[in-house]
Formats: structure tokens, sequence, C-alpha cells
């Protein structure tokens, strides 16, 4: 059997520190992986512009929650499960992550976790360093073939790591930088780069 | 975030072979894990008795696609989405269980592969020795902290490896023989179980 690694934002639901900036208006929250490619470094600035607005863990379920997946990511992953084993792979943090799961019929999500006290996002913690190539690597050792996608920087190593790679939507910087990938724009494309990169599925 | 690692058949999905017995009327294909503890040993006398039968993969599919899950499986599994991460770890193959799957929501299933020739099933390929638990130690690499869940004498290597295991309806040979595992008999018993093991849900 073969295992679909998912990227979470950008490929099935929307970047959500973005819209977590649209909906309070703080400009410093628009940054992403896709800005700066150094994730503790990213994160670092989003603590420090939380806690200098007061903006609450709530505050940001609320966005998220009212986010709901893109247009068309359901249909697309449920094809996916029919075909595929699937894990969602993501830099985002489980208070985020969980609401948007509800909302796929709760496929499996690894991630990470935010430290809160008292509605207060204080700290987080990453389950370990490089942890999408290091779960596809573990995957692998246990015997699965990997088909990953993902659509920003910090999912190259997966991308580079699994059998197959496959980009959703990238910005050019990534295009360019790793050409390596096939890159889709939407989910028809990505069900045929999927197929294409299965050894298992008959063309 | 911890991670629940589910066996499948006599937790959420009846035994396939004692159906698939029943169904056939062939007693030789009655026995299961819980009577003979050697998987290969198992499979061997299994694809021996089929192929004197002239047993086929169809067959078997249409008893399988009959049996559907357990009676409050799937409420069980949707509840425990909510709370954990979850995936399927089972010794049986994908041919049988992705029609369970589908009945299921589709949560991620790790098992074994048929190697099947015009219908007839000719040998079968495990994903690797011990995959149970070794998923669930690959799983702990990932910093997963991990709470097992089976029924039978192939589940209790995956209990023992995670940090917390859990016995469904388990037969007395293995009670009597693994006494530290607290022993359930219903999905409410189950979930209280695995709040009671977890380290993160709030007693």
């Amino acid at each position: 059997m073969e295992l679909a690694c998912l990227d979470l934002e950008g490929v099935l639901v929307p970047e959500i520190w973005i819209n977590v900036a649209e909906a309070t208006g703080i400009e410093e929250l628009r940054l992403t992986t896709r800005d700066i490619a150094d994730y503790d470094e990213l994160m670092g600035h989003r603590l420090r512009v939380m806690a200098e607005h007061g903006i609450t863990l709530s505050q940001i379920q609320e966005v998220i929650a009212a986010l709901g997946p893109m247009a068309g990511a359901a249909a697309f992953l449920d094809w996916l499960r029919e075909r595929f084993q699937v894990v969602i792979l993501s830099d985002t943090f489980y208070q985020f992550g969980m609401p948007l799961m509800a909302q796929l019929g709760h496929p499996t999500l690894l991630c990470h976790n935010l430290d809160v006290v008292d509605d207060r996002i204080v700290g987080y913690r990453l389950r370990q360093a490089n942890a999408k190539a290091q779960c596809v690597r573990a995957f692998q050792l246990l015997g699965l073939r990997c088909i990953a996608t993902g659509d920003s920087y910090n999912d190259t190593a997966m991308l580079t790591q699994a059998e197959a790679g496959i980009l959703f939507r990238p910005p050019p910087n990534v295009i360019a930088e790793f050409p390596q990938f096939p890159v889709t724009v939407d989910y028809d494309e990505l069900r045929a780069a999927f197929l294409r990169a299965s050894t298992r599925i008959p063309a």
C-alpha cells in the first residue's frame, strides 16, 4: 500500500496566519513559511506580535472555525482515501488544526502543540525537528511507499524524502528552486499526479 | 498529541475468517490468531484450505462487504477521532480491509497485502515482521504517545510496546497471560479506558 502524505495549509485549507492577519488587521501576522523559511524564527515573530497586540487563542480559533476547507478539498481527500492511506503532516498546531479536521472527516493529523495559559499562546512545542521529513522516513522504514504533496518551503524536505513529491500551487521561488517536482494548480491535476506517482494503481 | 492504535477485527469489525467459514461452510477456515498464535502458520493453513476448496477473492470480498462494522463501532471511532489521532494497525489485508474502511469513514489503515492471480489468493506479503509493535515503536520515535487496544494474541506485542494497552473483549487465555492490561467489554468501557490512559485529556 502507498501512503499519501499531505501538507495542510495551502493544500486542503487556507493559510491560517494570513487569515488571522486579515481578521485582526495586524499586518505583521501575514508572514508564512513562504516568506521566512526558518520556522523557529517565524514562530518567534508571531508570538511576539500576538503578545504585543493581546491576541487570544479563542480569537484565532474563531477565525479558523470560519475558514473551512478550500473548495473541493473535502471531495479530493475522500477520493484520495479510497485509493491510498492518508496522513496529514503539518507545521500547524493541534489547537488550530482539529476544528478543520472535523470538517474533513477527521483524517490523521501529525503536527505540533501550543503552550496556552489563560487563553494566551505563550509558547509552542515542535513534535520534533524536521518533522515532516522524519515522518516520511519512519513510514518508509515501516515498508510504506510515500507520495507527498505540499505548497511551500517547509514541505520540500518531505517531498525530497518521499518516493514521489508533488507541488500544489507553489510560489514561483519554490518552483524555481525545486524543478524536480511536478507542479499542480487544482485538485484534478493533483489527482492525476497521484495516479502517475503510484506504482500500484494502473494508469 | 496522543495516538490511538486500534486493532481492526474483534474491535471495530467482526472476525473476517470466522464469517468466511460460516458463509462457505468450510469449518477449517474458522481458526484465527486466537487459536494459532503464529501468524505465518495460520496463513499457510488458510491458503491451503482455500486452494483445496477453490475459494476466490471475490467470494471472500462479498462476505466482507456484507459484514459491516460492529454495532456502535462507527460512533466509537468518531468519538475517538475527535480526541486522539487514530491509526488502525491490523494483520488483515488491504483487499479485505478497504471495503470496511469505507464504512468507517476511511481511517488510516496499516496492514498487509495479498498476492492475487485470476481472483485466486496465491500468497501474501507481510509489510514487516511484528508489524503492529514496530508501528507503535516508529510512532513513539516521532514523539507520539501511543494508547493501543486489541482483543487477541497478535495484539499483545503492540499493547506492550505502547505507553498504555487496553484489551477489548479478549478470550480468557489472553486475560490470564496478560493481567497487566485493563479489560473492556463494550465501547462505553473502552471510551472510559482511553480517557483514563490519556495524560492529556482531563479526567
